[in-house]
């Protein structure tokens, strides 16, 4: 095929505050060619997953992952289908998970992070950058690895997930839910969230943390206290939450978005209350479990058909909308995973 | 003998911050009979055991055991002697750990939680308070099961202890030290503390947290992070050594007094740092290891007799100056475990 016309999305500026898209973002047109060295893939991006983790890639600080330069094709984890490969690993029309960017089209160098898409049970590709991508997979191993679930969960098991209408609270609070059922607590920023994850997710209970009587709500919903809390928020919910541990509890540190744009973040004040209920805390990063991807991925592509996983998607169309729909990401307009669709898969493998 | 004088003192009024001992505590001439029913006997008070969870027994909240209650004796851990017994279990001039407070005599239904001293390896009846008593036992189990120490223990594991000037943090740091071969970092309040931290119980190094470049001394201290953290104190320290947990570190929430006296403390703000090194807080309560009590005092008595484990008491004498006494243990005045002595031991058996 030779050179190929790429539209790219790059870091132009890096926001100070909020992500202003014509100023923070540059669209540009490039070449790219398919020719490709040992053990190289070209691919086609098809989604594009946007993620809140992207607000701390575009600052320019030491933390879990360099930060994206400026210039910089946007970083983020996108479902891309093989195009033409020099890897045996792969061949043309496969669908991989791939960290490309913002951009049409990459050559990939074939790693680890490449990750061969196999429809276990016809799952659509885009599931594999929510329910079954790393938002997914982090809820999962988050609940079985820390919070032990498999040994705790039943009926006389009380959960409770902060951001429980995120791409991955909501995953945690249906797994608890309908695999382990559990009683399950969610909670949410909003009123249409909270009918969205006891309408449509089927959790016992959902809570608006902005209530004014949230704390006594929280209370009223948990009788027989918490036994896990898994928390994405920190700040004034988990110290709530732990107030209502139960003995032996278990508190999943998954993330504690609330506290990151802080200078000073407050800490958990009522952790005293690990030591009175025997309870613990734990941190993870869904990295550590890779070797066992396989089998959540199997076990949850499982549980979506069996329709006790359900996957909600704000699709944006056009690479042109991603950073508008970045924006809108941070301002919560979407239910569920947030994806740009780039592209339609190629069926029509014999034509490559 | 019938009736006999005894001193008691009671809660008086729940403190809300600092203990007033004047107003906090009353101090009362009562008469006790030693009319026995089935299954009781009636003690002497020798010593009185001071310990930082007493500040938590005055708060009229849900905890792992139930507040004193106004007008109530102050609970306390006590050693006892037999004066007379209905109890085919005891006999007149044992002594006994038992919990009958702050006052000079008591009648004690047998239970359990009437523990009779047997002098493994000669050690004096007081050990059974600190090392030996429930702060040492507090120290052991802290280690073994939510440290995992027999596991993680060695010339590369790294421990701090804070309040490792104190009844349960020197036996910690201890333990750790000179049974599991670790490095220990003690951390404490004088450079009195610290100097007998080092010479006398033999730590590797020991930190005055009042020191002004004190975390940067703990930076220092632990090139290789901190594998066992024992927290007695929370507060700054805690957060001090969440910034230096290892990767799978494990945090020993054994106490907090820094925050016990303070109406809103302030948690861990650095907590986060659970999530990226993949590290555990967790807390206990000795009392659950009860059934392990016997293996663990053979250990500890043992380890006393090889010069493992050093026992130092501060003693302060006469059951009226209990409340004092409990106000200074607060301000750290207390070197080792901090004691009330209140009566001495009646060697002439015969005569009772």
């Amino acid at each position: 095929m030779g050179a190929i016309k790429n539209t790219q999305i790059v870091l132009a500026d890096r926001p100070v505050a909020d992500i202003e898209p014509k100023k923070t973002f540059r669209i540009q047109q490039v070449s790219i060619s398919d020719e490709l060295g040992p053990n190289e893939i070209f691919v086609k991006v098809l989604y594009i997953s946007l993620d809140p983790a992207m607000r701390g890639w575009m600052r320019d600080i030491r933390s879990y992952i360099p930060p994206v330069k400026i210039d910089e094709v946007m970083r983020s984890s996108d479902v891309a289908q093989v195009i033409k490969s020099n890897s045996p690993a792969f061949k043309a029309g496969d669908l991989v998970r791939v960290s490309c960017g913002w951009q049409e089209y990459a050559v990939v160098k074939v790693s680890n992070d490449v990750f061969k898409i196999e429809t276990f049970h016809g799952v659509p590709p885009s599931t594999y950058l929510g329910v079954l991508g790393l938002t997914g997979l982090t809820a999962y191993f988050g609940l079985h690895e820390v919070g032990e679930i498999a040994k705790k969960g039943g009926p006389n098991c009380t959960v409770v997930v902060s951001g429980a209408a995120g791409a991955t609270g909501s995953v945690a609070a249906q797994i608890a839910k309908h695999v382990f059922g559990c009683r399950v607590i969610g909670i949410a920023g909003s009123n249409d969230k909270c009918d969205y994850l006891v309408k449509d997710l089927g959790l016992d209970v959902a809570l608006n943390y902005k209530s004014k009587t949230f704390f006594k709500e929280l209370s009223a919903a948990t009788p027989k206290l918490i036994d896990i809390f898994f928390d994405n928020t920190g700040g004034d919910i988990l110290d709530g939450c732990l107030r209502r541990i139960a003995f032996k509890g278990r508190i999943i540190v998954c993330g504690a978005i609330s506290t990151y744009n802080d200078v000073a973040p407050k800490g958990p004040a009522y952790y005293s209350a690990l030591i009175t209920q025997r309870a613990r805390m734990e941190g993870f990063i869904v990295f550590d479990y890779a070797k066992q991807y396989g089998k959540a991925l199997e076990d949850m592509s499982r549980w979506i058909k069996e329709g006790k996983l359900k996957s909600r998607e704000t699709v944006v169309h056009g690479i042109e909308n991603a950073p508008d729909a970045l924006v809108s990401l941070f301002k919560g307009d979407n239910t569920g995973k947030m994806l740009v669709k780039v592209a339609d898969e190629d069926s029509t493998k014999s034509k490559l």
